[in-house]
């Protein structure tokens, strides 16, 4: 069939909009019909030629909320008409990353995912012929897409897609980051190195886990009142201060705080949220995705004293059997993401959201089909 | 009261032997009767000149069986005769690190033994009048030795002082790592690095905790053989492999192992022994310390993609709740410290111990008063 999509041909150039065929689902595939997509920095970061696993052309996209338009052979989990958001981490249940109960990141189609292409080793995009390559196995910058049955949480049908989308991603590896992968315990002190989606995300699941006291920390202090509307509690312009972020924290906390996250993908900044950890049992976890090549360092001391290193992706949460509850969380008015989206517009449009994300002007803009 | 002390005049110089002078027990310490200590590799570090915190004239030694000769005003929780172990990591109870129950790091009395002084700020050692320093709040290079209460674990009093005297440090730290810090679940596979008496003691651990598969790694096959006798079931010779040995240990296990131990103290190892775990779950463990100022590093990817990086210090055990169990566990046949006791000398032969330690001759040396 037809459909309309955002087609990265190149890195570094803007995407174009094109009339593209999309293939219909093979076995264990499903169609989605896409309602809403965000515009995320990890979309902008491969677009960007940064990324050394980006792979062109492709249609990039991976924060969507979409509605099932048909089924392919052998799937039994999803019928046409469901309400979905698609997974760039699927849930196979059954590799040995499933089934070892530690971590959410299945195996079962990493392989290909990583390739652009469809379990079968094909794809499902293309123009005149000539083959585009899906992305994280989403592909959401079009209004149809085909991905796999495993890679889709079926949610709740009240809950407006234009707004959960961003549940594919950015709130959800924040909150999941929190919840998931630190264990924040109540009474808790934490700290959040950058203040853009996820940090801001990080806030909020602090807030869930009821911690005592959130260090909002962010150079740029315009990003303060929506960090102090969630629930921060100090916040911290590393610029005010001569000596090295991580001494001021631990100032600040007679000690260190019991949990850090860094939200930005600075190596530097990994570092300092460790080292402002709490001696015997700071833990501090990795969210932001540093450039290619970049590497962390320590003094190993800061860990024989007790300090933990961490790294979350997607928050670790599991698609298919965790994200619908984050769905209905949002629901209960539990988890905010309505003033995460900043901005709305048409696909026509979708440049001017990555415009908006690199002048720093939006936390998301959510693309309507 | 005098007492026959091996005297650490200077860095870089031999021990020497001295009549010194050993002032009695002020409020809260207690003094010991040295029955036999342990030599070991941290004594060695900081006679050497290496350790940029060591402190000269001291009385080096920190792996002490010991009688208890005399209690000072203020004690209660121990009395003449008893049977005891120093702490160079104490246990007041009291203070946040102790109340937090997530860390043995007690803080008490850390800003005067790190300068080699009792809680109140002075030395009990002298030799003609000139002040001696402690060491680590243990000193038991010493026939008397005096230590805080805060400080000294009593322990049955069956057990043999001269060999439970190296669960003041090595073995507990090694089985320590295994149980209280990396909490090895049975069936896990475990990796580790290094055969002296702290890697040796990580196997014991991981036989402990049912782990399935325990691989050893030295560049020395001499050490293989206890290892084998004490329950490690591969063993690998980096020098074997033209790979970096991560990626060998990796192919080895299908895809790594759930727990690494680094226990040299050599930050390129500590590298490989994170990346050598399973992505998802995998957790590594620093246990050997490093050179002054070295520092590790990785890709932010290996903590991004599940692995975790921890470090222990005295293996994460309670010095005066948790070690008393560990001589109940030697005497009940569960760990093995028999065999770590290579050799036996008299104070007066001290020096050799170092020497056969440099010359990777020996497990542990121990002195017998």
């Amino acid at each position: 069939m037809k459909s309309r999509a955002a087609v990265a041909w190149e890195a570094g150039k803007p995407l174009q909009i094109e009339e593209i065929d999309v293939a219909g689902p093979k076995e264990g595939e499903v169609l989605l019909r896409m309602v809403a997509t965000g515009v995320c920095h990890t979309d902008a970061f491969t677009l960007s030629g940064d990324d050394p696993e980006g792979i062109f052309p492709a249609i990039l996209g991976h924060e969507g909320g979409a509605v099932v338009e048909e089924v392919g052979p052998g799937v039994t989990t999803l019928k046409p008409g469901d309400h979905v958001i698609p997974l760039y981490t699927p849930e196979c249940g059954k590799c040995k990353f499933c089934l070892s109960g530690k971590t959410n990141l299945c195996q079962a189609i990493r392989a290909t995912q990583g390739k652009g292409l469809m379990p079968d080793g094909t794809t499902r995009f293309s123009l005149n012929g000539k083959p585009i390559f899906h992305y994280m196995g989403t592909s959401t910058f079009s209004e149809y897409t085909v991905v796999p049955e495993i890679a889709v949480a079926k949610i709740n049908k009240e809950a407006p897609l234009d707004k959960v989308c961003l549940l594919g991603c950015g709130v959800t590896t924040g909150i999941g980051a929190v919840l998931n992968t630190a264990k924040v315990e109540p009474g808790s002190t934490v700290a959040v190195f950058g203040l853009g989606g996820i940090g801001l995300s990080v806030i909020q699941g602090a807030v869930l886990a009821k911690a005592s006291r959130i260090i909002a920390i962010d150079i740029n202090e315009d990003k303060f009142e929506m960090a102090r509307m969630l629930g921060a509690t100090d916040f911290v312009n590393p610029k005010k201060y001569d000596a090295p972020i991580q001494e001021v924290i631990v100032d600040l906390t007679d000690g260190g705080v019991d949990y850090s996250f860094e939200c930005i993908g600075n190596v530097n900044l990994m570092r300092a949220a460790l080292e402002c950890c709490h001696k015997g049992w700071g833990e501090s976890v990795i969210v932001g995705v540093a450039g290619a090549g970049q590497e962390i360092s320590t003094r190993p001391f800061q860990l024989v004293t007790g300090r933990v290193w961490r790294g979350t992706a997607f928050g670790g949460v599991k698609g298919r059997t965790e994200l619908p509850g984050y769905v209905d969380r949002y629901m209960a008015g539990q988890i905010n993401i309505d003033d995460f989206v900043t901005h709305t517009m048409g696909l026509d449009d979708i440049n001017k959201a990555f415009d908006l994300m690199h002048e720093g002007k939006s936390i998301r803009s959510v693309i309507l089909f």
